[in-house]
């Protein structure tokens, strides 16, 4: 029988292990962290059999990836790291699998780069049932195949009962970034367009009522969303982008004070034209919370020198992940390093990066 | 005043900024994950400042890396994540962080990579003393700079009180293969030799009896230790290894166990000359523990051909993490995917994957 060490995909031996390791525990116990077999069949069970591919299948300690061909797609490769803590696990519209692909993702692609392979590696909490784990592997593995990237290495670690809240994972991507694209928050200049792809703080909002600790009830769903495309198609047309970021924890508010301080410039937004959803708006008004501030996860604020304002705006609302983009303000010289909002009556307040946070643990 | 996008280690307004930030709290608040001005000090004080690289003080969501440059290097990429949950996080000879940085780097270093950059995602517990964190952080600092290795990007995220145990840490690392190795655990060939750097099982003996759990007293340490050198000594005097491994949770057992697996070939191991320190034969003999599977955190187990089995060990014997290096067993061809132990009676048993642990976590 050929056993090739090149590719396990077509070497029967491996796929056949594969197949005939099965978890028949339903909950997970400290056993399916040892080391042991009661942890290999979990990875081969849960993990490799499902996110498969060749590189993950060699069960190695690492994987590794010929750099000429990574070369071809670009000058430089991207690298970034994200741990997901989100409470609950599963929540309107998505759940902390889907999450934990598409974060990581919009990390890499904020940067201008093809995401390419990501790590996974998780702490779980003994007691987990082993059905939710699966279900949310499958999600991990729906969003990857979605995404066209892959799934190469990981961890798997049991920690007691009480140790940990069910689940923890952390993802760590690689992607290259074309040549000749250079987005970084060092780059704004006075004059910036501030551009947003849609609604802000669905995510936030969703999260907040998932937890079912506030008498509310709404249909506001998470707006979890790869990002990488939106991003692709917005080079295709404007690769003279000055800056990019994902709007995630701190929301807009916080992305916007990170980009005035790193570039030393002011940021003025207009409130009349930042997109908020009616049911979010309500939550807020309620709840007394400001949507600058919420969380998202697939909302992409882009800056870009005025001129070329309208060619990324028209790219975005080509794709269906930046059909509601706007314009949300401009870059300004002074005061360096401050946002200021212009509000719906005119007057100008400064919107400062919080102290703590609105919300508990919300990404 | 000049800004330099490029080069933010040169750049005077952001080596202010970061020197300012500085955390006054002496306690982890979910405020320090929260996105806003509390988490932005912690990062910059405790991670920023302190892992102290030109890239990671970009502060951008991604590192990013001349891929050119790491072509010079050699010829593939490789890739690889760890979370270390240890319990306590601190113990005789080392700590959740020097362990977190080692780990990484072994865990390259065995594909016969050369350890590049690191990632640093920490997931704390509300409560956390500041003064712990601070103390790992630089103890992962010390251990990277040992290792010649950068932390250039990571996540930092605080979960409620309860909801973790005190802190996690995940790094995830890459690094390049020279051209012309290629070492992985489905090249073994029957008629190898089995070699390990030094004595089996001190990690584990160490992390049990720090829990404090038993009524036992040694002066038994942590073997936590970077490999990367070691390899690289090997690599020079023998490119021809077959498969290389660090023997960390589960121990030599468990990966000699997946080296027959994935090689299709039986290993025949010798106990007698195997080597274990007398202290951790002693704590194993009163618990009726097997060093075998020990965790170990500065093992490496080498397979290489018989040929260049004496070349292999008087490499090994000229470094310090390989002084204690001997030929512990064979490649065998039958039976395939059994590791075999001629114990010391003259008689011969199966050493079999435990199907759980014989500690609960401890790597």
């Amino acid at each position: 029988m050929n056993i090739s060490p090149t590719n396990p995909a077509q070497n029967p031996l491996l796929q056949t292990h594969h197949r005939q390791a099965k978890v028949r525990d339903t909950h997970i116990t400290l056993a399916h962290g040892s080391g042991g077999k009661a942890m290999h069949d979990l990875i081969d069970d849960i993990f490799v059999n499902n996110f498969n591919n060749p590189i993950l299948s060699q069960l190695e300690d690492q994987a590794s990836f010929n750099l000429a061909s990574l070369l071809q797609q670009g000058d430089r490769l991207a690298f970034t790291t994200d741990s997901y803590v989100v409470d609950p696990l599963f929540f309107p519209g998505s759940d902390i699998g889907e999450l934990a692909i598409n974060g990581t993702i919009n990390d890499l692609a904020v940067s201008g780069a093809k995401p390419l392979y990501l790590t996974c590696s998780v702490i779980l909490e003994e007691g987990l049932p082993v059905k939710t784990l699966r279900q949310i592997a499958a999600s991990m593995q729906a969003a990857a195949k979605n995404a066209g990237v892959q799934i190469v290495t990981g961890d798997t670690k049991v920690v007691h009962r009480g140790a940990a809240d069910k689940l923890f994972i952390n993802t760590t991507g690689i992607g290259v970034i074309p040549t000749g694209i250079n987005i970084s928050s060092h780059n704004i200049q006075p004059g910036d367009a501030v551009i947003i792809n849609g609604e802000l703080g669905n995510h936030g909002a969703a999260i907040l009522i998932a937890r079912g600790e506030l008498a509310l009830e709404t249909n506001i769903i998470s707006d979890c969303q790869p990002l990488h495309s939106l991003v692709e198609t917005i080079l295709n047309q404007c690769p003279q982008i000055h800056a990019m970021r994902d709007a995630t924890r701190g929301g807009l508010a916080t992305v916007l004070n990170e980009f005035a301080l790193s570039s030393h410039v002011g940021i003025r937004l207009d409130e009349q034209s930042i997109p908020v959803d009616e049911k979010v708006k309500s939550v807020c008004e309620i709840l007394g919370l400001d949507p600058l501030y919420l969380a998202n996860e697939g909302k992409l604020v882009v800056v870009v020198g005025r001129e070329h304002a309208d060619t990324v705006l028209s790219a975005m609302k080509s794709h269906p992940a930046g059909k509601n983009a706007c314009v949300i303000g401009e870059v300004i010289t002074s005061p360096p390093g401050i946002v200021l909002l212009k509000t719906t009556f005119g007057t100008e307040r400064i919107v400062d990066m919080l102290i703590s946070e609105q919300l508990p643990r919300i990404c």
